[in-house]
């Protein structure tokens, strides 16, 4: 379940920004908090599938019959064709825009926080109209200040353009490219701010990354659209319209990244500078500072441009960005995961804990065992009292003390008392082969409900009577921990091993034994077993490539 | 010192290859089986700053007076001039070099095995002369093979090459470059092996990573070369000579790469397919087929060839030579450390132990205690008898019955044991304060020695029967588990959480407490307290950022 959530996102990063790479890393350093190397193998598997598919496809639509599917290549925005090098200078301005970022992203998330609480608090609790309403009131609000605002704004005289870029201005009217023409008087003006604001967002954050189109843009332009496209990201974030953050979050960066852009090639004219290139770097910057990861962004945006040269630039962007973020709070997508109630766990534990022990955690709350066979009656009113996932079996030992055999998920004991199958007679255990009854199926929680509950759940007084030995159905060893370990020690137990439930127990009395790493080792090889199945594999090897090498030459005969 | 090692590891990868995300992502593939978030941004920091250092340092020697640091650029083998689209009837060749780099990638493990275990059993114990002559005698036989084959091959005449492509037949003596010119007789000749065998292997990938040089070698020479290198490179591994695997593997694949892009140029005429592409995806198999890495191989193969189209391929590649390298043994690292006899845990427990317990795993050795305030003679005499790292501290409680309060590093006791100042007259527990006697450092233990022994410690008679307080030197909450928990899961919790030991104690009789997530997630934050602290934080990124626009204005103001 949890690996092909993992997977499943990779693939659509994948697919989405045709950067399978940056998927496997997206998914393994924003989804998942328990990380595993064949996950690993899994995600990357899944990844190479999708950019291969995505290329056939792209390949087979060539034509031009799948409408906009593989418009922009295997790489989106290709800007390959801008700054190349960089001085030492540029250094400065570049950690200017990755401090912007971290500002900018750390006030975003901040903001929709806010919001989103509000709108859980008072909006929604209003029913599905309103949710419906707001949609369409911030669709129209959108809509009017994309058209009106470019209107209000004066035309521009085209620059005059060496024929060799391929860039024309105006672009020719229905095609898609940088300088349009939007009700301009004159046929040899462009109006700046409609290039990037009534213009699709793929097109917008082409034309802010285009090299060698100087003073395309106005500041004043890049500050109206900057503002009222930020503002309009805050309050769109969280309606009831699925939309991400990325795209926004690019154009938002690539715009404040061109205005640091231009007074850069300002101030420094004797440098070969090119604006489209801190257009990027912002877009970075502004993703670093919102979502706060590292290597996969760096990936992702070296994918999607196809420029390398500028990696060292945006790695310098990146680790500026989200250093400046997380001095004032989470991730994005941290906070809003937090909002909904996921019990996700932070990487590290909280400073707070190194003083707490185990026991400290769970102080507030009783623990409610259940004996091996208990009757039906018991159940109920346990599950009805108290809101617990997961109990402590605990039996009688033949000493007469009592023993602790293992921890019952709540929702099995609901499948149990639904299905009134093992329900017996006799408060005595039951015999094996119990388990025939149920198939795996029935104790798997299905993805899309919240699992039953018990007031669904009606059962006789006769049944009301009857006994459930549970020993076939519990989970026998859960992860002990003694009641005085370090709660930072538990929480890493927790985290790393990715657990739901723990036990605190007392500390014991006597060990039995230490395992350490050597032990582990040695159960996978005695000596002369390896030695054997090392010859065995290089003849296999051997005998591998020949089998292959035949068949090759004899296709080779045959054509 | 575990994190250290990681970011090292990164750090050389990124210096070595200029692929400072294949750095991050090589370390933490490869490097660690213990994964954290936090780990990952300071590699990623690390990595960050190799690379602008590495790039500024380039820039600065752009004159030429550093040798050869920094010739190639940023990306070192780039291939960009090539291959920019590939057909799907290309995906059966592309697989067939998955599948040959998988099996010569896993002849290579398994050959380098044999050899190493050869060298430590007879070799190297007849002393240090006989591998320094061992290493010489392979290095003259390199540099005869090297000179002597190229000789014995006839030149080519040069074929026509478009005066465009830069490149020249024979190159320009006293250059790097294609065609080389090796005593052949007419100046318009090269020979095909010289340019590949008496070359740096720097030049020799970039000559067969190149493209629009159809026909440069004869499959001939390229098979002389394969045999010849492949059986020199599983030799040399080794040596006590420090060498790398990583450039011989590109060498290795390139070639064989190199000889299917022939036939596939042969036999697919109508397609653009160039034979420099076919090198590189050769070098991807026979690395991915040897080291089994998938994500940090692939970023590092695009990193230092600057080719993002060929993305899909490299994937796919990668993905078939480590299965099917997987079917036969292990990656190159993981069966050199087993050797080296390194405690490295694989990503999964075997299959065996999902039907042992943990008592099995402990079954052979008896776990030897020591009380909390024990006789210096009766640790003495413990540490002698055996050979375990670590002890659990037993100490009597107040109804009598004992109880396990902490495990002591075998380590650790020989500190005490030598400094001495911690022994006592009587045998009462000490009081508090004990731990200023030494400093942190004293435990630590030298990154180079092998640690003390036992026998190392020289002890009077009066000072043996003196006795020392375990209690302020002990890990109160070692980790444990039930003696009936599967053995899978306690693989699982060592590797997970990196750890050396661990308890293993009779199942409890009772449970203080059950923690679940949420118990965690309570800890770090009350509703009211979260609440305070985020209107701060807007207000202080407001205030920040208030602060660096007037400072940046001023600045601006002054120019």
């Amino acid at each position: 379940m949890f690996q092909k959530v993992t997977c499943g996102c990779a693939a659509g990063v994948a697919a989405a920004f045709r950067a399978p790479v940056g998927g496997v890393l997206f998914a393994l350093e924003e989804v998942t908090s328990w990380w595993r190397s064949h996950l690993m193998w899994r995600v990357f598997f899944t990844s190479a599938v999708v950019a291969v598919v995505v290329r056939s496809a792209m390949n087979w639509c060539n034509s031009g019959k799948c409408g906009h599917f593989g418009a922009g290549g295997f790489i989106i925005w290709d800007i390959s064709g801008g700054q190349e090098d960089y001085s030492y200078q540029e250094l400065l301005p570049v950690a200017i825009i990755g401090v912007i970022g971290g500002l900018l992203g750390a006030l975003f998330n901040q903001l929709t926080l806010y919001i989103t609480k509000w709108r859980r608090t008072y909006l929604h609790k209003k029913g599905k109209r309103v949710q419906i309403f707001e949609a369409c009131l911030i669709s129209l609000i959108t809509s009017t200040v994309s058209f009106v605002l470019p209107l209000l704004r004066k035309c521009s005289p085209c620059p005059e353009l060496e024929t060799s870029s391929g860039i024309q201005c105006p672009h020719p009217p229905g095609t898609d490219g940088n300088f349009v023409n939007f009700y301009c008087s004159k046929d040899n003006e462009y109006n700046d701010l409609a290039t990037i604001f009534f213009n699709s967002q793929d097109d917008a954050i082409r034309n802010l990354f285009s090299a060698k189109t100087f003073h395309e843009y106005s500041a004043q332009s890049l500050i109206t659209f900057l503002v009222m496209f930020y503002s309009l990201a805050v309050v769109t974030f969280g309606t009831a319209v699925p939309a991400g953050q990325f795209v926004p979050g690019i154009m938002i960066g690539s715009t404040y990244g061109r205005l640091v852009g231009m007074s850069v090639v300002k101030f420094y004219k004797k440098l070969n500078v090119d604006e489209g290139t801190y257009a990027l770097l912002g877009a970075a910057s502004f993703l670093g500072g919102s979502m706060r990861m590292t290597v996969s962004l760096c990936v992702i945006m070296v994918e999607i441009t196809n420029n390398l040269q500028l990696l060292p630039l945006i790695m310098l962007v990146l680790l500026i960005s989200k250093a400046v973020g997380d001095f004032f709070n989470e991730g994005l997508y941290e906070e809003q995961a937090r909002l909904k109630g996921i019990p996700l766990l932070d990487s590290r534990p909280k400073q707070v804990m190194r003083n707490m022990n185990a026991k400290d955690a769970c102080k507030n709350q009783k623990v409610v065992c259940l004996p091996r066979v208990s009757r039906v009656v018991d159940i109920v009113s346990v599950l009805q009292s108290n809101k617990h996932n997961g109990f402590p079996i605990v039996e009688r030992g033949q000493n007469g003390e009592s023993l602790v055999i293992g921890l019952i998920l709540r929702s099995h004991l609901l499948v149990l008392l639904q299905s009134k199958v093992d329900f017996q007679n006799t408060p005595f255990p039951c015999g094996p082969g119990i388990l025939n009854r149920h198939n795996f199926s029935d104790f798997v929680k299905p993805a899309s409900s919240k699992g039953k509950s018990i007031d669904d759940i009606h059962l006789t007084d006769d049944e009301l009577g009857l006994y459930l030995d549970l020993a076939p159905f519990l989970n026998p060893s859960p992860y002990i921990v003694p009641e005085d370990m370090s709660l930072a020690k538990v929480y890493n137990l927790f985290r790393q091993l990715g657990l739901r439930h723990i036990f605190v127990v007392p500390r014991p009395s006597r060990v039995v034994g230490l395992i350490t790493r050597k032990d582990l080792l040695l159960e996978e090889d005695g000596n002369t077993a390896t030695t054997e199945l090392q010859s065995t594999s290089v003849r296999s090897i051997l005998s591998t490539s020949c089998k292959l090498s035949f068949s090759l030459l004899r296709r080779y005969a045959q054509n």
